[in-house]
């Protein structure tokens, strides 16, 4: 089994998390987690280039095979979902110029691919520190999110291989 | 009077328009204008990049004194002003990246700054060819919103700069 490592962000309006899983196609290990803050007394120009940045940072350093990204389909209101937009347009534009693929899954795809049937958004960070058996809960729930996206991608992942493997 | 040049961006979901003007204080120029298309065929990640470097290279070639572009309030729809927002953020990244000023307008104010009262949106293009004293209507309209939206700035610079002076 190929291994397998994945960036996942979490594009928030005041802090974007991320977290980087690796799997060796048995079981999974966090290499990182956390979350960008970019002061909002910065410009939003002046956020989203930082935010740029410091994903890019995350790039070079951790060479992930893909990035995943939750799909905004709703956001509290207007002003919120044009901003993590935002924040997703620099987002993308930085996996591009890493030439890295970047998967969407919807909240509920991420939602499911952790939690049992009927399980509450809240329980999420619990499931996420038990399948990756993290010392603690991790924090912040941004992150939590971008850990919760990246494992979501690599549930997909060996279910496609599997099933490509079936084909061939 | 100094000197002013600017670049509008009209962040469009199939197509970016853009406009310079420069203005000696008393009348304005058109330097260029058109739109950016990234193909639909692209990936988004890979539309999103090309509307950067574009809007990079209108950067390098113009130095233009400052970005003026338009609020996204509201979109035909969520799809749609999730889109226009991505594209928004890497305009923005664009122009910090060139230490250039942002200055964003409401889609009201644009149309004040270049149409009568109870005028329609669609005479923005015949009174921007007015304005501009071009010899043709702007084409396509999305070029005519990016011209609408450098004028509306160059106007609203206007007013503060002799606001300060009568302060002075």
């Amino acid at each position: 089994m190929t291994a397998l490592r994945v960036l996942g962000i979490d594009c928030g309006t005041t802090s974007t998390g991320y977290g980087v899983i690796e799997s060796d196609g048995q079981k999974e290990r966090v290499l990182d987690f956390g979350v960008i803050r970019a002061s909002p007394r910065l410009t939003l120009p002046k956020r989203l280039r930082y935010i740029h940045q410091q994903v890019e940072k995350l790039l070079k350093r951790f060479a992930p095979d893909a990035v995943a990204i939750e799909e905004v389909f709703l956001a509290a209101n207007v002003k919120s979902l044009r901003q993590m937009s935002q924040v997703r347009g620099v987002v993308l534009l930085a996996a591009e110029r890493f030439h890295r693929p970047v998967r969407a899954y919807s909240a509920t795809t991420v939602k499911k691919s952790v939690l049992h049937g009927g399980a509450e958004k809240h329980q999420v960070r619990h499931m996420v520190q038990r399948l990756l058996a993290l010392p603690e809960l991790p924090e912040p729930p941004d992150a939590a999110d971008a850990l919760a996206v990246a494992l979501c991608h690599i549930r997909h992942d060996q279910v496609e291989r599997n099933l490509a493997s079936l084909g061939s």
